[in-house]
């Protein structure tokens, strides 16, 4: 079965974590595919080419000057970096933005109007779903022996790229090859007490999921990963871990399940 | 036979130059592969982030901040806009940087010993040669219907990017594919008459090259680039021609053969 793994921004930020994932990342066996964020490097170049950030309920506003700042790091710096490292490793990566063979392309985000009757425009920023997933292009990929890379820069096909949610990206790939889908993030896995690394649930499934949401042990942040593993799954994901960075060649995390 | 198109920087700092440029190369027809450098924005971010440019010899000297940006600048957001408005043409390009797929790689440049004893290190900068560059994938993705689009950022296969010379890597990928390679610059080709561009001289062979030079009507900045391409044709280009980057569907120009 092909395995999308999600990495965390905070492997990117990190070199001897970084490393350390790509090593593990190779040597998983079979075919593979990696999709990863930005890292704090964005938001460190935009300040200082003195570019004011703007968000909106936590997403990036993306103007034209963001924009170049986030695919310059993302499709950039960020993708090589991870492809040069993984192919030390005998992994033969090839980094992809969207707009590589139409791989993945992007609707767009629509003007939100506010109930004070403002609008918001989230400028450059796309929506992604598994059928904007070219998946015969990366079964080709895959068949040559090649692990394709991601970032979440995309595009729409009428010449613009368009900034677009990483683990959206992992989703929608893993739920378009029917693959197993693992994300990497700081901690072991969903946690019954999130200070307690040896308290990871080792599988949610519908039913306790929605015991563990009114009982407050799910709480904020995880949520939308939880959602989003569901939804996956839904639209045909095959399996989904969440687990840490550092556990990609073992069993450690938990597992979501429909049943 | 495969086409090589060099497209210059120039063509990368005006998006209307860039737009037409990408509808140019799109409509040629056959398979192809265009190679690009970076224009002058690399200069600006690594200005904004205050790292000092230092150069030797006319190349950049690039530490580890250097190699930063112009990772982000050249594998980032010149290539990644590149293919997205190749998308838009309908012509299917990927974006390449050398260690996708190992396409290119490069050795790190020795340090130079300079008269008085002192030593240069150029940093992070690649030389690039026919036999650096993997013919077998590009003829894979060729044979795809893809269309590759490389930047000059390269890598050492040991987990480090290296920045090369663009007119070098195109060079390199020719000679290495047997194919046609097409220069352009901001000028007609090569001129008897630096400021008339009705001028072009339309075939430059060893013979004249050298009559040219001595006289001095082809002048500096113009030998490395005939120097490069008489290179290229004795490593196996099949045909080089030196143009303006609005001419790549016209034959005008200057043609370089070995006779």
């Amino acid at each position: 079965m092909i395995q999308v793994v999600k990495a965390g921004g905070k492997v990117l930020d990190d070199p001897a974590l970084l490393a350390a994932f790509c090593r593990d990342f190779a040597a998983m066996p079979g075919p593979k595919v990696l999709v990863h964020g930005g890292g704090a490097l964005a938001g460190r170049v935009q300040e200082a080419l003195g570019i004011p950030p703007v968000k909106y309920e936590g997403r990036r506003v993306t103007d034209d000057e963001t924009l170049k700042v986030v695919t310059m790091v993302y499709a950039g710096w960020c993708n090589k970096q991870m492809v040069a490292l993984l192919q030390k490793e005998g992994c033969d990566a090839i980094g992809l933005a969207g707009c590589d063979g139409s791989v993945v392309t992007a609707a767009r985000r629509a003007p939100k109007t506010l109930s004070d009757g403002r609008t918001v425009d989230f400028g450059w920023v796309g929506d992604v779903t598994p059928a904007s997933v070219r998946a015969d292009f990366l079964l080709r990929l895959l068949g040559a022996g090649l692990t394709p890379v991601l970032c979440a820069i995309n595009h729409d096909g009428a010449g613009h790229l368009l900034n677009t949610n990483a683990d959206t990206v992992a989703a929608s790939v893993a739920a378009a090859l029917g693959a197993s889908l693992t994300t990497c993030f700081e901690k072991a896995g969903v946690l019954a007490d999130p200070e307690d690394p040896a308290t990871v649930i080792p599988t949610i499934d519908p039913d306790n999921y929605a015991a563990l949401k009114a009982s407050g042990i799910v709480s904020e942040g995880m949520i939308p990963k939880l959602d989003q593993a569901f939804d996956a799954l839904g639209k045909g994901a095959a399996k989904v871990r969440i687990c840490h960075s550092s556990a990609l060649l073992s069993d450690i995390g938990t597992t979501v399940i429909l049943k």
